[in-house]
């Protein structure tokens, strides 16, 4: 198929100049949703789907689909999906999220430029607020089209000022009708950059993507007695931050034995420490953590949460604290469809890329889309594993050559 | 000696009544170093020493002192001189520091009534910010009145706005003449709330102060590398925080032998943790630690100083992380002069007072004032250990008993 890097280049170059970011690093960009920056960025995206001929549809919460419907599809078929997102983090890179928005439109344009007949209508998606950095959440837009959230409720979500995702949506004029429905494809596929170093170490171009990784995001508290760090002597203490430094260990102690056990897919993070009340002469009161659990597999997940909750409780019997452990995000594993993994196996083989299998341990709209229909992903590789930052960076060879992958596995699918 | 509880509680509670704050645990206040509340704090206390007959001089830092020069004394003599603070942290409570500012006054009012005659002048004094809380460093005023700190130097301190010192206390009048010289005292004594729970709980009233700890506040700095929580497997990380959490209970190992070693008057705290990014899914790249180190004896205090470096060299050995130690306050154990101690046994056995000998954890002006001339301090019980909070308590008869115990010391010192 004729993918053309320099298109898809021109493509992902232009969407970087809106919310671009000036760094030494490399290049950034802040786009978020509802913002000026994502205006001209979807605007310019409806632009280019409309230049290749596709239907453009925008949804209540602001999710993009372009439809292609050639004379040799039947239009009432379940239509083959493909896309990503458009935000990013602040001061985030370039490649997360619009690689896949642009790979899979230049996959239609490779496509119609080849005269390929897909029997079913192929869609180019761009979902909204992926990453959630200003309503909150993630995934949103693919919680939306998939039935995971209500569309009302997420329009009411609001941004640190107070606008809602709705009026947000409104001012850029992508609040559109009725609510995109995923489950509706016969299929959706994902590109995205791979934000590890495993193809890059074993310079292979393109991963596929076997199991995106659970998710717990969990609050650990431990309240102690804030005391005067002068005067109460050592055996009078009930030290918050000595009893979180114990969570903190025991918890990287348990990820690293289910490491060494083969199991290299789990990790366990306390990314995030608040103290009260923080102050050097202050014995800390309490302290607030910030613990993040992933695996592909679901027993090992339950088992380091497990052995959190058990770690809490040792040391709160140890240290006379308190503790309490509460979580706010709690998604299983979402393998990807065996369907969707040999389609892009082929693709690979039919490309002549070298191809290897991985996990994902970053969250994607994939995962969302993988409950309701046939779904998988495949990985570009990431120079030093870096993403959120103008540091990240795919080379734009690797960009083309996963856009043929993503190519050959779609027409694959659009045949079947 | 005819100390009045009456006039000393209503003394109290007057100058409580300056930035005075609401609250359900008990009564505080808030009176930063050139408010409004300290100017009226301040206003007050010299219309008090003024009311005694006391002349009264304000320093260029604002330091003000009340001197009696009786008949009976010589005027040329060193002046026996006692007093403490009047402003408080934010949300303090009402007897840390204007405790031993009236009750000096009051010691002299009682003389005064008992017809006492002095043979040397005696000074009522207040320090300028002793607690640091506007312009930093604390013991301000009497680091100043000791030659520890230049006035020039401390006048061009500015608080969180930009405000200088002098400026402050300008626009409160009382940026006065000349620096208050501590060295020409024969000796200052210094009645404060204990701010610990060894009077409560051995049902002793006064606590007689043989030694003020040293004190080491650092920094702890840990750098690692920030990486995304979900792609990073445990074997490739360099986490900032568990690294930071093996010092935090390294430190806390340490102090505690040293307690169980019987030298219960060290302390080692981290009380202060400030993570970057921050954030749940991200693993920690950069620790900093506000590290607490206190000890009656230099030698101790060194010791575990050491011990402090030594565990962080470990770490970085250990987990590839970055790290410093940087000692941003350093003071050495200040023993209270035994003249001084004699003095307040002696007034303890005249007011017929059951007192113990003990060591202060907090730092205090005497502190300063020990460095230059001959000092003594003497504690008043603190209900349960508790300061810097409107919960900061100390019974009004036990006020009036240590100001008796103060009353009869500076009798004694006045004479010699």
């Amino acid at each position: 198929m004729d993918v053309s890097q320099e298109r898809l280049r021109a493509d992902i170059e232009a969407n970087a100049s809106y919310g671009a970011v000036e760094s030494a690093d490399g290049r950034g960009r802040t786009v978020l949703t509802g913002t000026e920056a994502n205006r001209r960025a979807r605007d310019r995206f409806v632009d280019r789907l409309e230049d290749a001929g596709l239907d453009v549809e925008v949804d209540a919460v602001g999710n993009v689909v372009g439809m292609w419907t050639p004379a040799s599809a039947d239009p009432n078929a379940a239509p083959v999906a493909a896309g990503s997102h458009l935000d990013s983090v602040p001061e985030g890179g370039i490649f997360d999220g619009p690689l896949g928005v642009y790979a899979a439109l230049e996959a239609v344009r490779a496509l119609q430029a080849d005269g390929f007949d897909p029997a079913r209508p192929i869609a180019v998606v761009c979902f909204t607020e992926e990453e959630g950095t200003r309503f909150g959440g993630g995934l949103l837009g693919s919680s939306v089209a998939t039935g995971a959230r209500d569309a009302d409720d997420a329009l009411a979500l609001t941004d640190g000022e107070g606008t809602s995702l709705e009026d947000a949506l409104e001012s850029i004029g992508y609040c559109g009708e009725g609510v995109l429905d995923a489950a509706a494809w016969d299929a959706f596929l994902e590109l995205h950059i791979e934000q590890d170093t495993r193809l890059e170490e074993r310079a292979v171009p393109v991963g596929i993507v076997t199991t995106i990784t659970g998710i717990v995001h969990a609050t650990a508290e431990i309240a102690g007695e804030a005391d005067h760090a002068g005067t109460t002597a050592m055996g009078d203490r009930t030290d918050a931050l000595t009893a979180a430094s114990e969570f903190i260990l025991d918890l990287e102690r348990a990820g690293r034995e289910r490491a060494s056990a083969g199991e290299d897919t789990a990790v366990a993070t306390v990314g995030k420490a608040e103290v009260a009340p923080n102050a050097t002469n202050v014995v800390p009161g309490a302290v607030e953590l910030g613990v993040d659990i992933r695996d592909a597999d679901a027993g090992t997940m339950a088992a380091l949460l497990e052995r959190a909750s058990r770690s809490l409780e040792r040391i709160a019997a140890d240290r006379d604290v308190e503790t309490s452990f509460t979580r706010e995000l709690d998604v299983d594993p979402a393998p990807m469809t065996e369907r969707c993994q040999r389609a892009l196996e082929a693709g690979a083989d039919a490309a002549g890329v070298d191809a290897r299998s991985l996990h994902s341990g970053a969250a994607h709209d994939a995962m969302r889309v993988s409950r309701v229909t046939d779904a998988g992903m495949l990985f570009a590789p990431s120079r030093d594993g870096l993403s959120h930052t103008p540091r990240e960076w795919t080379d734009w060879d690797d960009c083309a050559t996963a856009t043929r992958v993503l190519t050959e596995a779609l027409a694959r699918l659009s045949k079947e």
